[in-house]
């Protein structure tokens, strides 16, 4: 997993120390292991709880100031969470989505620091106003507010960039033995000529896009075989 | 904001209740408000703090066995937090991401379940089995397993399709107009001929790329006409 280097999660003046934990967890869930603390609530127990087996990263967690996040980032990032009045305030517009952050700090060499307001508040106007870039996540305007680490979940998802791990899809080879297989057993149930090329197309159209895999195809056969075993021990 | 309709976000067994209340607030901030609890644990009020202004869909949330979920459903997700052992086996793979999940149930005409299992177990080999399409969160190995409210998240996030808001982007005619005058000054600040052509393009990179709002490219010309004055007046 290429996890993007140097990217500091940081929380200003964090209220609730579950939300500190949680957000250590999800992060390392997804790669991240620098947190920043600004002026934070204690982080106890509680904390200890909900970051699970991120306590490395809760640990590890940075107290810094906030004036020594904008010193040494090369691209400060303030998320806020809400479209609300001030959006329309140049220091609030224009704003990324977390997609648009995520093709922004590709091209980014050097240290990128991702803020995360108060719970109750957000980030000031002040604290926005000296970052590079404003990321808004897009939400319901029936209740707009994400948690804390809800928050952070939905950036580091999107940061990720974890590839999946792979798997043996059929190769096209596989298929066309497939698709081969079934047009003889089209002939082997007297399926009508004139309806046979509508019938394969609709065949290729749904394992087409199931994405099978070498396996799957191997079982197919095998059910096909066997089925024409039966009809041929029938006649 | 369209949400799709009647997706049903289905917690099996949760053993937590904060991990329901931190649910029904993620599913609402992101437009989901059928919530439906299969043997859960008992939800009080320490659930209905985490669900905060979602406590519409935490008091809504239907109680109802699994099967009841398998047969209503014309389609069932299965969300798997990770590749384990078991990713081999033909029932559990193979697996789609959540991006994969969301163009999946664009077409989709009919009722989707998405279900989600035990914090500490996740959903039983049977339970996945059942399901027609499995989706695991792309997590690091390290520690890929979430929170089952950050697992929740990620899912409606990919899936809420919310449109963002908009905002005045300056017009091509308005950021035309700001490059004439970028020409006109680099006159008055006498720069050489000869570099002109590939300032001017630069000039242009940095500006298109930051995608300047109306009111930024009418701020950019006063900036430019004062110090075209000064410039003047020195003389």
């Amino acid at each position: 997993m290429q996890a993007m280097p140097e990217i500091d999660i940081v929380l200003v003046e964090p209220l609730y120390e579950e939300n500190v934990g949680f957000t250590a967890r999800v992060m390392k869930n997804f790669g991240f292991h620098h947190l920043v603390l600004v002026d934070s609530c204690a982080v106890g127990n509680a904390a200890r709880a909900c970051a699970s087996h991120a306590l490395d990263v809760l640990d590890g967690a940075e107290r810094i100031g906030i004036s020594e996040v904008y010193d040494r980032s090369s691209l400060t990032i303030a998320t806020t969470g809400e479209l609300n009045k001030t959006v329309c305030r140049s220091r609030r517009m224009p704003y990324y989505t977390p997609a648009e952050v995520r093709e922004l700090v590709e091209d980014v060499d050097g240290r990128i620091a991702i803020l995360f307001g108060r719970e109750n508040w957000g980030l000031n106007n002040s604290e926005v106003g000296k970052c590079d870039v404003i990321c808004t996540i897009p939400g319901s305007p029936e209740y707009p507010i994400l948690n804390l680490s809800h928050a952070v979940c939905v950036i580091c998802y999107e940061l990720a960039h974890i590839p999946r791990g792979t798997y043996a899809l059929a190769t096209h080879q596989e298929m066309d033995s497939l698709y081969v297989h079934l047009d003889s057993f089209l002939d082997k149930i007297d399926h009508p000529d004139f309806k046979r090329e509508n019938t394969l197309i609709l065949l290729r159209r749904i394992f087409g896009r199931t994405r099978l895999t070498t396996r799957e195809v191997s079982t197919l056969h095998g059910l096909l075989r066997r089925t024409e075993w039966h009809i041929d021990n029938k006649k």
